[in-house]
């Protein structure tokens, strides 16, 4: 088998100075030295189903498997740690493409402070890219889950929404009246997404109740954190803060753009909400780690997820949503 | 999609009382109280390549991805922990398949003391399971790495081997003369090997200085201490500890039955050295855990693997060997 030969040529890239990773791949298992609590995310990602080789590059599916794992780090407000990496690969993939794989988990994993200390590598009928990520914190008061949203809250996103999804429109070979740096934006957008590591920290430090990655669309991941807290949230559409060239993007499908913002996903931006008291502090906390909140909602008594269009009325995009 | 009610009708198998884990599924990431080290290992299993769902029934295939992940706790003679979960869900599998996969790693892992913590679901090509598992020791000291054979030491082993690859020869059709109990051993031995957690944490408690869970044949596994440790590495063939029914089997495909048991692998039985002062704090701490312990070579200077066979000569199995 090859296999061994090519897990040899992997672990050569992944040697990275970290005290706090005793032993990284090559025993039977990594031994990592730990803080007061492990916070562990697993994604996966299949060919055909996530991505398409012929619309990314290798490295573009290692990169995005790590963020899109790195981004539920991200929306618990844990710190950055180490990633694990299952990968099958199908014949005729070759060696030069599962390495450029591996540089694109890694590149983004050095970039984020995350150490590769381990993983698998299997033949596979597909190219599958299974990868756990483990931060860490202090201790659990340190972090913010799904069901921390309260009465009188606010609801506030960083960054910005839909670009994810219309870079997306755009390699399906939708034609858009776009600049060649929007394009070029917004397919960055969906094949490198950035996690908000940095900001989900300083988002629960500044106070954030709850917190979810933006991974299904608003119209999905608000209702997560609704059911998870019992409360009610009311999110203003009008208020999304739209990618620049999402709304060609949407009028060249002849859908609203605030729509298919709310609904396209893997944004990988952080929705949360926060007490009003602590509006403030939360926008300086975030700008310092570099993402601008918009404020678009409230959370209020009862329970579910309440989207207001333009007009003011209640608008129904379950036939959108990731259910 | 209906990813999601599977998901839920998932999580509603996991729900298990454990104190360390303050947040599992159902939010963005796990949350476990750790010790002082983590140990963390990956495997992943695929249909067609690991094993054919025409032989193994999904709960086998849940067993045995989990059983071969905790080996590589054990052989580094960590604690059990949390178990992660990344399935890949080919058409036609089916909801009830699916569940009766997740009730064979949950079997396991309950008598295992491990909780599956948390997962991903996808649609592949094939079935996918990628196990990540979590073990806990309070230092680095506790724990057995592949590189401490010291010119000397006595080489050991757990339990039987062999039994794993004749099970596997019957599920391809070899016809062997053997007892209805000595046939239905092997198999099971090959769907459902068990990991030596007790016997892991017991040998590294009583002195092992190397250890390794035999997953690729002794052959192979011995090499990896030898390289490791920048010792060579004797083993007696005549001394392997046979399973029942491996020397019938290896009879009906006309081999030697030790080269069989040396190069077969799946057994997931440790392999060991100690100095030979610690020899009977070794057999009875093994024995305690349920162990029996075979001793079958010695650390010497030098470097590599010398298997030596019935005659005394030196015996090459790299044409078996998993390299």
């Amino acid at each position: 088998m090859r296999e061994l030969d090519l897990i040899a040529r992997i672990q050569e890239r992944l040697r990275v100075g970290d005290d706090r990773v005793l032993r990284a791949s090559g025993d039977d298992a990594a031994v990592v030295r730990a803080s007061g609590v492990a916070v562990t995310s697993v994604d996966v990602a299949v060919e055909g189903v996530h991505f398409e080789l012929a619309t990314h590059s290798p490295a573009d599916v290692g990169h995005k498997a790590l963020a899109s794992a790195l981004s539920d780090l991200a929306a618990m407000g844990a710190g950055a740690g180490e990633a694990y990496v299952a990968l099958g690969l199908p014949d005729g993939f070759g060696e030069g493409a599962a390495l450029e794989l591996v540089d694109g988990i890694v590149a983004l994993g050095h970039r984020a402070g995350v150490t590769v200390a381990g993983g698998d590598v299997s033949a596979a009928p597909a190219l599958v890219v299974a990868v756990t990520v483990v931060g860490w914190a202090a201790d659990e008061s340190e972090l913010v889950g799904r069901d921390g949203a309260r009465p009188g809250d606010l609801v506030g996103v960083t960054g910005q929404l839909g670009g994810s999804g219309a870079g997306l429109l755009l390699l399906g070979g939708i034609e858009a009246d776009l600049s060649d740096e929007a394009r070029a934006g917004l397919l960055r957008r969906h094949r490198r997404p950035e996690p908000r590591l940095d900001a989900g920290r300083a988002l629960a430090s500044a106070g954030a109740g709850a917190m979810i990655d933006v991974s299904d669309g608003i119209a999905t991941d608000a209702r997560h954190i609704a059911e998870r807290s019992g409360s009610a949230v009311v999110v203003r559409l009008a208020d999304l803060p739209l990618a620049p060239g999402v709304e060609e993007v949407a009028r060249a499908v002849e859908r609203d753009p605030l729509e298919l913002a709310a609904t396209a996903g893997d944004d990988y931006e952080l929705l949360f909400t926060a007490p009003p008291d602590a509006r403030t502090a939360v926008e300086r906390a975030a700008g310092s780690a570099g993402a601008q909140v918009t404020w678009l909602g409230e959370v209020s008594p009862g329970g579910g997820l309440r989207l207001i269009g333009r007009d003011g009325a209640t608008v129904d995009l379950s036939g959108y949503e990731h259910v």
